[in-house]
């Protein structure tokens, strides 16, 4: 494959990149921009179709960023471009890039393809507003092993760059679906699963709540919490006692508590 | 009381707030700023000694802001300064300043003074990096309801404005000591306290563990974890199960998971 070289911050490449940053782009090419080896590493490994790595030698802070672009080139695939640091630059969304870039297209995925089991653990997120809390939960979410988490009525969509470099790449190890509220609620019903709001709106404590049999957790928005809708719907409807002067934790914070409580219940 | 108007950004008031973003003015100074009105009323209602009050009505988001401030001045102290929007906006550490700066004397606290329960929870955190993280991780500790943080070789302060933010100003809610290794570890023999060491280092599950006495958690860096010391000296060691492909949670979610679990046990 002949080598390219994009040296100019005008060009074309240059100018896509920036524009994958607003989920308008993404969404109308189905493509989206992972940076830094960590995560295009996560992505790679779980088997995303990535294109494209933009790459700038100059600003490698590591010998396993050199490795890890060799390695790809020895295989021929994905194609590899080289840019100058002024291009890169321009292209790159972080404050201190480490010199790679990837675009990839997105993965199609579908509550019909999930597979299920015995006892799965879903994670339902309802109208979550920060890209920094979607990332941070999906890391937690990913660390206590959930099957899927479910996007409810979200503005953000999982491939946000601020969402991807929470969640350390992780966001790629799991399946995050967006689902519509009323298909949701009556695939849940059909596939058994029990449903638990948290909600202060209630004094059914976390870890007095049983659960047993497979769980769809259920987690809403930071400044709203989750909706009437949901909370009437919900199976059971659970809390965190706060016991200082706050009415509530951060909800990355929060889902954590409850996802560990349930694989607490489901190991003993 | 004479009412000052400050309206030069050179001013030495505003060169001073604008000093103490910096520990090492904080600590020539026994003094901080806290900023925003969320913040200053914790701190007020826990009795921190605000000295002054700097406002600017200008960029009150909302009518609470005038009302708070009338209060103050009815009281007649702390002293209220009324600054100009260009040497507020210096003053200012925020992205969206709310109008309030306060300046406040730092509060004395040793472990002496620290009142303990029969069954008390204390949260040790040693050479933790990120105000942002420290802010989170006394968020949910005041949550759970602990009864001191002690920091052990951190460069970080509970004072670092970002710290203060991060903790929703529940920073001034409980007792935050920072103490030194060998006298801490006395002190923890001699109140009875079984120290608990999180770590990869070990198979011990978090949940597997008997938290039935008083108990000291042990959170260590970022990047580092604890150190050899406390991982040797700690009566226990524990850690939290990942399942999926990352080695680790971030520190104040695995704060959170453990100080919960704790409450759990306690609450049996």
């Amino acid at each position: 494959m002949e080598s390219m070289y994009i040296e100019s911050p005008q060009n074309n490449h240059v100018k896509n990149l920036v524009k994958l940053r607003d989920r308008k782009h993404r969404n109308r090419q189905d493509k989206f921009i992972i940076e830094g080896l960590r995560e295009i590493q996560h992505a790679i490994d779980s088997n995303y179709p990535v294109v494209t790595i933009y790459y700038c030698p100059e600003l490698f802070p590591s010998e396993s960023h050199s490795q890890f672009l060799d390695l790809l080139k020895a295989k021929g695939q994905p194609q590899c471009i080289r840019m100058h640091t002024s291009a890169f630059s321009k292209s790159s969304y972080r404050e201190g890039p480490d010199g790679l870039i990837a675009l990839s297209e997105a993965k199609e995925m579908s509550l019909s393809t999930l597979k299920l089991k015995e006892n799965s653990t879903l994670l339902i997120l309802e109208g979550i507003e920060k890209p920094g809390n979607l990332g941070a939960i999906i890391r937690s979410a990913e660390g206590a092993g959930v099957d899927a988490i479910l996007l409810n009525n979200c503005l953000l969509d999982a491939y946000n760059p601020n969402a991807i470099r929470a969640s350390q790449g992780l966001v790629f190890r799991l399946p995050i679906i967006n689902v519509e509220t009323d298909y949701l609620l009556k695939w849940l019903k059909e596939h058994q699963f029990v449903s638990i709001a948290t909600t202060p709106k209630t004094d059914n404590c976390y870890s007095k709540q049983s659960y047993s049999q497979r769980t769809a957790l259920l987690m809403g928005s930071e400044s709203h919490g989750l909706s009437e809708k949901w909370l009437n719907q919900a199976d059971y409807l659970i809390n965190i006692p706060m016991k200082g002067h706050a009415d509530s934790l951060n909800v990355s914070v929060a889902t954590a508590i409850c996802l560990y409580e349930i694989n607490r219940q489901k190991s003993l």
